[in-house]
């Protein structure tokens, strides 16, 4: 029987993607922390893959930086 | 200052997408909870939009229905 185990590998696509996503908006953590009404040290440990986010949390974020939260699930394979 | 609160919106368009996609592949809450290595009163809870479900959880369902995860966030107010 094929067990799906959890692979983590979605925690740190959105890793990626939220420093991504931040950077290209010249935000630091601190900033993007304030506006999330999340903490900094909890944004660094979410960009660092440490974190299993909430669902909730993920919208925060989403909306702290004008994103689509689905465009912060995407792997980036292509550039297209 | 605008600060932005959790409005939980995206997880009741998670919950509901979840449902569509397990309904689609005509499989109950149970075999999905099997299939993704999950309890089945969790996956009832997750499809009312009751659980600030997490991120591997996100990836766990994902994998076990086959979709991407970035799917199960969209938004679904076009057909297109």
């Amino acid at each position: 029987m094929k067990k799906h185990r959890p692979k983590k590998v979605l925690r740190k696509t959105f890793a990626s993607n939220l420093r991504s996503a931040r950077k290209a908006q010249g935000l630091s953590q601190e900033a993007l922390a304030h506006d999330a009404n999340l903490h900094r040290t909890y944004i660094g440990s979410v960009e660092r893959g440490e974190r299993n986010v909430s669902i909730d949390n993920i919208e925060r974020l989403a909306r702290a930086l004008g994103v689509e939260p689905a465009d912060l699930m995407r792997h980036k394979n292509r550039d297209t």
